[in-house]
C-alpha cells in the first residue's frame, strides 16, 4: 500500500518512462540509502536467475502497454576476489557494447553516474548467439555502491 | 491540491501516455459526466483562440519531456444551426485527414468513440499553407456530447 492509503498505482495514462537522470538521481540513489519511495514500481531482481524472457512479468508496472521494463539488481562478482561482474543466467550472458555513457545532473556539468548498454547472447562465451534484448545498466559515481538500476528493451 | 493532500503531481519518471481507450473512457467520458478526474491533468482550452505553438506552456503536465499535449475543448459550431465544427483560429485552421478510426473497448466489440485526425494551415481555406502540426480528436459515442479530448502532436 502506498503511504497515502491508496493502492500502489497511478492514474490512468501515466506510464513510466524516466530518463537516466530520474533513474540514477531518484530512483537508485533513494534505494541505495535506503530511502523510501514515493511508488515503488522498480522490482528487485537477480540478473543471473531470470532470463529476459521471463521479465515482462516480473517486472510489470500497471495494466496499459510496456516495451521496456526496469529493475535493481545487485552486482554479482565473477570472483569473489576480483572486480569483474558475472552477468550469465541459465540459457546465456550479456556482454556489454559500445561505449558508457555519462550522466549528468540537470544540464549542469555535475557527473552524477554511467550508462551501460549490453546485449544479450545465448548460449555460453564465445559461442553465443546474439540477440534483440537490450540492456541499460546504471551505476552511480559513489563509492561502495553495489546495487544498480537497469531498464530492458524490448527483444523477440 | 489532489485530494488525497498531496500535489498535483506523479511520482519521477511518470509520463502521460494515454492509450486512446483511456483518453475515451476515462478521462472524456468522467469530463461530461462532471466526475470527478484522479489527476486532472487535461487543460479546458478554447480551440479557436490558441494556435498550435502556444500550447506547449499551456497544455504542460509536470517537469519532464513532452512531445505530446493533451486538451478538453468545447465544439464551435460553424453556423448557429448547422453542424459543422468551426475549427479555425487567428493564424490558421483545422482541416480533416484520411479515415476516423474507430475506438473499441478493451479487445471486444463494443465500439465507444471516434478519433479524428487533423492537421494544421496556415493561412485561409483553401488557400492554406499545411505545416507539420498535428491533432487526434476524440468524440465519445454518446447523445449530446459536445465535449472533446484532443491530443496535440509535435509540429515545429
Amino acid at each position: 500500500m502506498h503511504p497515502s492509503g491508496g493502492a500502489l498505482s497511478v492514474p490512468p495514462g501515466f506510464r513510466f518512462h524516466p530518463t537516466d537522470e530520474e533513474l540514477l538521481y531518484y530512483y537508485l540513489r533513494k534505494k541505495v540509502a535506503y530511502e523510501a519511495i514515493d511508488l515503488d514500481v522498480i522490482r528487485e531482481i537477480d540478473l543471473n536467475k531470470l532470463e529476459p524472457w521471463d521479465l515482462k512479468d516480473r517486472c510489470r508496472i500497471g495494466t496499459g502497454p510496456q516495451n521496456e521494463w526496469y529493475f535493481f539488481s545487485h552486482k554479482d562478482k565473477k570472483y569473489p576476489t576480483g572486480t569483474r561482474t558475472n552477468r550469465a543466467t541459465t540459457a546465456g550472458f550479456w556482454k556489454a557494447t559500445g561505449r558508457d555513457k555519462a550522466i549528468f545532473l540537470g544540464s549542469g556539468a555535475r557527473r552524477i553516474g554511467m550508462r551501460k548498454t549490453l546485449v544479450f547472447y545465448v548460449g555460453r562465451a564465445p559461442h553465443g548467439k546474439k540477440t534483440d534484448w537490450i540492456m541499460h545498466e546504471y551505476r552511480l559515481d559513489e563509492d561502495n555502491v553495489e546495487v544498480q538500476v537497469g531498464r530492458w528493451l524490448g527483444g523477440v
